[in-house]
């Protein structure tokens, strides 16, 4: 089949002819690839940034938000049957330690991660595993919904957590309004009656954003944490769910906190730079977000099935993966560029 | 009546004769002091370092951590009697703002705090409110769990925000086992059953912590974070209870807790600086902790009128104001000071 | 002042003209009434059946739903001023025990209840406490909102309660669409994203149901349960929201109900009669549901704010209280009767 | 091997030479019985009671209550090795449905029950699955430990269940002092920091459960209402564990609960008959449970792993199943009877 490969860091992907996976596993399912999502950690991977951390042999096949058709499946799957549309959790995980016995299979002590550390699906075919693949409701096209598997899982899994505590008098901020943002503000929506404030440097995207469901757009022009504390009564939000997390987006953030208020870190770059004094006098709390688990997928499918979470996507085909890639690094890229074989 | 005063920074406490307070609103009590702590917030004042921040006029007398026994009451107050043995929440709170109807009265919009930016307890009378006034058992004396109501509160508040999560499989590492961690180890093993390790510079420390309820002692020799890696499966602690917060304790602290762990911020001095990629791929979570709730020094002096918590206290007369100062000043205080009128 | 008062049971309400309240302790607030909402509990005290329990003495004056504008204060409020537009909860608090000091005020020790036990709305002033008034947008009008405080507080609290726990996944029942279930309908939608199945016995409520925001409406009519169980593919919903509590209403929507699901007892009227083996077998729980605290009013009144919670009015002049009580009586009211002095 | 097997109902169970388990499926587990717990359930199997519900082919193996080394395993199992020490949680699980996916493994779609519906531990050996087996402490023994494995797992779940709502003001009662009871005590000391209160008909069951830690024992001769009343300042308790659930335990046990209480129902026999109004304004919650999940079961070995949770034991060779039986009829069996191949 086709499969388009990391040859070598610094250089560009290859696409190379490679011999199709099959299950070789009991719980082994192999996925044909109806979409797969372009993202920056792929650019990240050309530039060897993963290269210690994953510890993948080259060459090797990129890609991890996925998503197709059910084509072959191990000997003990009984979730999925040949044909199935699913989306794929990025991770492969083990199902027996305490993460993966307590629904926090992302904390998984022995996972895999298709096309950071072993094969991908930017190819015909993906292999993955019986506990990573959800079942889509038939309304939706893989090729619509791959880029959820990762960046709009992430943005689910911190808005859910968030929306947990966020009550009809609350006012949650939304920092960053792009890919991520752009899903997070979707999902706030519909989990939580929490009042909406998104702040970006763009407003173009805060005019998205507050098409979408944004209660207060606020242009990040210096004056965002005035203007946040003003739409806030001075005090600050109950909540700031960060989807930058560098350029000082963080130091902005934490002033628009209010007292006994949650910081969810989702972007990253820079560091928290905050003195103890300061989280203790006013007790407030940063709580970390990794991509989310297999029920956050799943929810997160239920609200696409229903039309509550959309994605704008740009498609090209899997030959054509070089644009995809260079439209990306150039920034001309709308919402997700998603490859179809 | 006499009360030890503040009359500039940078210089000594003073012996006043003041008069003595009586109820002038609905709600206000009366306590004659029975104990006073002497903390080393006292010390910072003394230097000056809340002069800003408590826009306190000069002269007033000093002291937050009282209780003794209502003699007067307000009109309104049903909740003591004259008599009543009581230790007293350093907060007086206003009961009307959304903080103080959810039980979060340390948020209160509209506070006061006897001994910071008010008359204080380092006297023979301190007027406080009935919503700060917790009855004590009959087997307890004020001079005894005078101590309680700051220091102690704060790390029971901690402790038992961190107990919340804990499980019979789960470690909590406790950095620090001076007077705050002290009582934080008696209120973890009262409330959790996770296994508790401690840290501390101190030997003798560690071993009175193990004394009174902590599974492992281990020395901050600069092994303590392979240590408590080695005690807890090489994936560290899920819980960190950091009573320290300064010298480096953080970054090491860090370094001890488990993916999806949480770092409960109690002793201050230092930055939290942690890259966001971190907090992000291990996902952890860092919450800040201020002094408790009047709902937790309730439940603070039902442990402590079961045996459950206990302090050692050193007491002086007041008279004898300025030997508790300079021997805590000096380090020759065990456990807690505390003024007796 | 005109108020309408119980002067015997049996007997018709009286118009009377008695003296208008005025603040005597320090916590008081005297409420001009802007609209007191006539309840089915109105008519049931007529009729004896509050008078044990609530050892009244008559003539007293009834209503215990009511809104307007605060006219006077005592000397220690702080939380509104004359001339505030007010919603008033309908108990009145004391807010030192346990209860009110932990958010949980409708447990309160010591609470009194205007209208039921002392002096309530169908007059032109009411006394009530500091701690009872909720200042409402400017948006809103007083006799408009008045029937929240008590019918849709209890709504708020019971569908507040439940979505909690909801996920996009879930599905949760309302059992009766009348004046509680409409306002429940409009909660669930508003704070949970759970797909809402409502069950009524009248096809004109369901569709009115459907118009606020039901997804399936289930005509009671004797298939209901079976209709339930293949909305939610034979397993039963996740919650039942269950605002009927007789006539068999209970055991129908525990047959509805999945397993380690949560049943939600709002209405009453019969008993809850379920063998212990059938409740531990499918592991369901039975969650008891009063009217709502002072907190749950204000964020019902942050959802009406936003015209996200609406009430059908029907409105009388206070002197025609007695067309207001009959329509009732007789089923003549559409939404909720309002009286406005 | 041998295997003790129903053949019939209203018959005597039979030893049989039966062929030994071997794993034919990826993830199956062999285990070579250390001891096998007779519970009060295999005698109403053999009285007919469980046959259309289990719908199991006669004859097959009972026996529910496991605890052995682990002699083989499936091709895809990966968290135990031959010659482990381990517990076997009751259930076989799928572990792909929902309720596996959240750690709910109880409530699996696809279970299978050893010792109910396929052959059960009452032998040489047992099959189950990798999901099931959970390694012990080097310091626990089998046959000490099996009847923790459904008995004791049913109590752990109940009482960590109550815990997590537990503080230190708190009064829990627990009704029952007898087999599960006597766990339930241990656990809840281990967990929480409440008040525990012990109703039995037993003085000297009440004896045995003060000395493993119960707060107060309460007799069960009518005047048990009223004493816990007493000892509760006549509010009653903030919770109730019900281990017993017939002979008018639950109408009881009601009465002894706190407004706002949390009713949970283990034992079971008769009906929970409450009208709906004392649900609404008392607003009590009767909370169902179930046996414990494999999470569950792992909390419970590290408590007993550390000694903070033991139970008396009556030993069995295999062949004397008979004489087990027997005695457990005629109340015989002081703790819990276990077989010992």
């Amino acid at each position: 089949m086709r499969a388009v490969q990391v040859v070598g860091y610094h250089q560009n992907l290859e696409m190379a002819d490679v011999p199709a996976p099959t299950p070789t596993g009991p719980f082994d399912v192999i996925v044909k690839i109806g979409g797969a999502g372009v993202c920056r950690t792929d650019l990240h991977i050309l530039e060897g940034q993963w290269a210690e951390k994953s510890q993948v042999q080259l060459p090797y096949t990129i890609g991890h938000e996925n998503a197709g058709w059910v084509s072959a499946i191990g000997s003990a799957v009984t979730n999925v049957a040949e044909g199935d549309k699913v989306i794929v959790h990025p991770l492969i995980t083990c199902g027996l330690c305490r993460a993966c016995r307590s629904g926090d299979d992302v904390h998984c002590e022995a996972n895999a991660f298709p096309g950071i550390d072993t094969n991908g699906g930017y190819a015909e075919y993906l292999k993955t595993s019986a506990r990573s693949v959800v079942k889509i409701d038939e309304s939706l096209e893989p090729s619509d919904v791959a880029a959820l598997a990762d960046a709009g899982l992430t943005a689910y899994h911190a808005g859910a957590k968030a929306a947990r505590k966020l009550t009809p008098r609350d006012r949650v901020v939304v920092i960053g309004a792009g890919g991520l943002g752009h899903i997070g503000i979707q999902v706030l929506k519909a989990l939580s009656p929490a009042e909406l404030i998104v702040v970006d440097r763009n407003p173009e995207a805060l005019k998205l954003a507050e098409a979408i469901g944004a209660d207060h757009g606020v242009v990040a022009d210096g004056t965002q944490v005035q203007h946040v504390l003003d739409l806030t009564g001075g005090n600050g939000a109950e909540a700031v769910v960060d989807f930058v997390g560098e350029g000082g987006a963080t130091a902005e953030g934490v002033a628009m906190l209010r007292g006994a208020g949650d910081y969810y870190v989702v972007g990253y770059g820079e560091n928290i730079n905050v003195p103890t004094i300061d989280i203790v006098s006013s007790e407030i709390n940063f709580i970390g977000n990794l991509v989310g688990s297999y029920n956050d997928l799943c929810d997160l499918m239920a609200l696409a099935a229903r039309g509550a979470v959309n994605l704008h996507t740009q498609k090209y085909q899997l030959d054509d993966f070089q644009s995809a890639i260079t439209d990306l690094d150039n920034g001309n890229v709308r919402g997700r560029a998603i490859l179809i074989p």
